[in-house]
């Protein structure tokens, strides 16, 4: 690991900082949870599911999608920072309100996957197809086109075939998340998360320490978790362009999530808490040094949508009666994806060697 | 391109070297492809159908194995040296040579090409499905498997047939050019062929200008086609890992091998003949310093093995009534070669840049 260095806006050694700022970082999240709540009610809330085969975007459905992700981006504020900074808050009360908050963003967060997901896997088919269509041109491959209608040649009839599935399975799969995220936020259990999150906007219920403890440790802390899980991650094979790791397994029986993908996930996840935790101590902020840290967070955001859209691939070619051609190009497919896992790890090695040398 | 720089072992920079360096390699190389030709005779030359499906290897079989890469290699060199050097050769009788000495090489090579593409997939098959297996201790995936004998899962079943389709394509392409060879052994037209080596190995038809002629300018020739032709292919994108070039078409209608290849394979030819026209003016020495150029050969060797893979793999997926999941395994298969091509590129890249200074 590289040396300590002297870092001016790392806020952690910036001197103490105490239970007020952890205060008025939720307060305003809740605010802008409230707010974003209200956006998502005004704008229809309903409106997503038109974008369905459209592609397009009416003025009130982008509302409706921006309102969902002001509301998950709040949500995952706070709940990061219930979690990194429990021991200054009221311990039952956080505890309680994590698991809420997680469903709640995890059940808005699916729609929009799922939409990803499509558009990246019928991106990446047009791309193997050397159809080279320029960006707004439209897809070739696309919801419900006719095999007949692409170049010919037995491979590009199973491109567009498997296009076609992947579009009808996985529109399907987010029909289904938009009516579980209409239903949710109709029901009680919405109510009670959003009744919550509104005490949280005037009061937050620090622990009886708080306006005197520093809030440091608690960040000190969550930055370890992230570096220990950093450091057991296999990044001398990341390093190294074209080590095939990602594929291993990629005809193996297991069908469910990689094991291999877990480590970087969980990473992931704590590699947020971490940015969260720096926000609180700046005062809501992100300072320019974060830019490193955020490129190694999309470069791990691209791993596990890279690994979602292979894992969908996959799944698809798992469909009965499917012709070899479609299943051929499902492969093809299912293959190009692990190999952006791959990329992706090499992209947060690369930027992760950068960063370590200003984080430790 | 860099500057130019001074390296001691540079034969093109060590002074003339006339027309008796070329006869007397011409004259080794000759005397080895008899010696390679006797021993292929004594070893049987029929043997190496036996090890189709065997996998082991007799004696004899290994020897006619190892007699019949000597003739590749010294008729390689012949033809070669015929070529770049051609103004101080009798110019009727090195261009009459030198597709036969192709025909011959190239009817030789077929055999061990389909056996080797054979070996690389069943290898790749085995790794994608992360079996794991040591290194001798024989493919789970092999000549014959039966499906059922592998580890459960439709996809691993998959991947055991698309093995056996493999291993019956390559093994049937394979005892055909078998068959092709040891006609060809017996031809008049071989007979032809050897008869002018023979010749050769006790005198070398030169111009009657070579003694005194200089053999660099010739060299210095070869070695400017091979500087354009590296320098026309896309080494920035190689460079840059994960570039997704190589899979570009990957699911194209066209089948035949694909035109971004076709400049990294005259690359391949190309650094051949400036690899033997350094070993003409060195007197048929390797130095040190051709290590460099050697790992970029073997990076282009790589490059076209892992295109004829992925190719082998696409071809197979067009055989009629294939099952979806063998398609499937035939699909991944096909990516997974193509990203082989292009990490071959990338490392082509990394040894050019390395010669790149010396060499210029």
């Amino acid at each position: 690991m590289a040396q300590q260095q002297l870092d001016p806006t790392d806020p952690v050694k910036a001197g103490p900082v105490n239970g007020d700022a952890l205060a008025g970082y939720l307060r305003a999240q809740a605010t802008e949870f409230l707010r974003s709540l209200r956006q998502h009610r005004e704008t229809g809330g309903s409106g997503s599911a038109a974008r369905a085969s459209s592609g397009g975007g009416e003025n009130g459905t982008d509302q409706t999608v921006d309102a969902a992700r002001a509301l998950r981006r709040s949500a995952r504020r706070i709940s990061g920072s219930l979690h990194t900074f429990r021991s200054l808050l009221d311990p039952d009360w956080s505890e309680r309100m994590r698991p809420e908050l997680a469903w709640l963003s995890g059940t808005l967060a699916r729609e929009h996957a799922y939409a990803a997901r499509l558009e990246r896997l019928l991106g990446a088919l047009n791309r193997l197809s050397g159809s080279g269509s320029e960006p707004g041109s439209g897809f070739p491959v696309q919801a419900g086109a006719e095999p007949s209608a692409a170049p010919k040649g037995q491979l590009t009839v199973g491109a567009a075939k498997a296009g076609a599935l992947l579009d009808r399975q996985l529109t399907l799969a987010r029909t289904r998340a938009h009516s579980a995220a209409l239903q949710a936020l109709g029901s009680s259990r919405f109510h009670a998360v959003a009744d919550s999150v509104a005490v949280l906007a005037s009061e937050v219920p620090l622990a009886p320490t708080a306006s005197t403890a520093d809030l440091r440790p608690s960040a000190t802390a969550a930055q370890g978790r992230l570096l220990d899980a950093v450091g057991s991650l296999p990044l001398l094979t990341a390093g190294h362009p074209y080590n095939a790791e990602a594929l291993v397994h990629g005809l193996s029986a297991d069908t469910s999530p990689q094991p291999q993908d877990v480590p970087w996930h969980q990473v992931r996840l704590l590699l947020r808490l971490h940015r969260y935790a720096r926000e609180v101590l700046r005062g809501g902020e992100e300072y320019p040094a974060d830019v490193r840290l955020l490129a190694a967070g999309q470069a791990l955001n691209q791993h596990r949508d890279a690994a979602e859209a292979a894992s969908a691939a996959a799944s698809a070619a798992r469909t009965p009666r499917i012709a070899p051609a479609t299943a051929y190009a499902l492969g093809v497919l299912h293959a190009d994806q692990r190999h952006e896992v791959e990329a992706a790890r090499f992209t947060f090695q690369q930027s992760w060697q950068k960063e370590a040398v200003r984080t430790h």
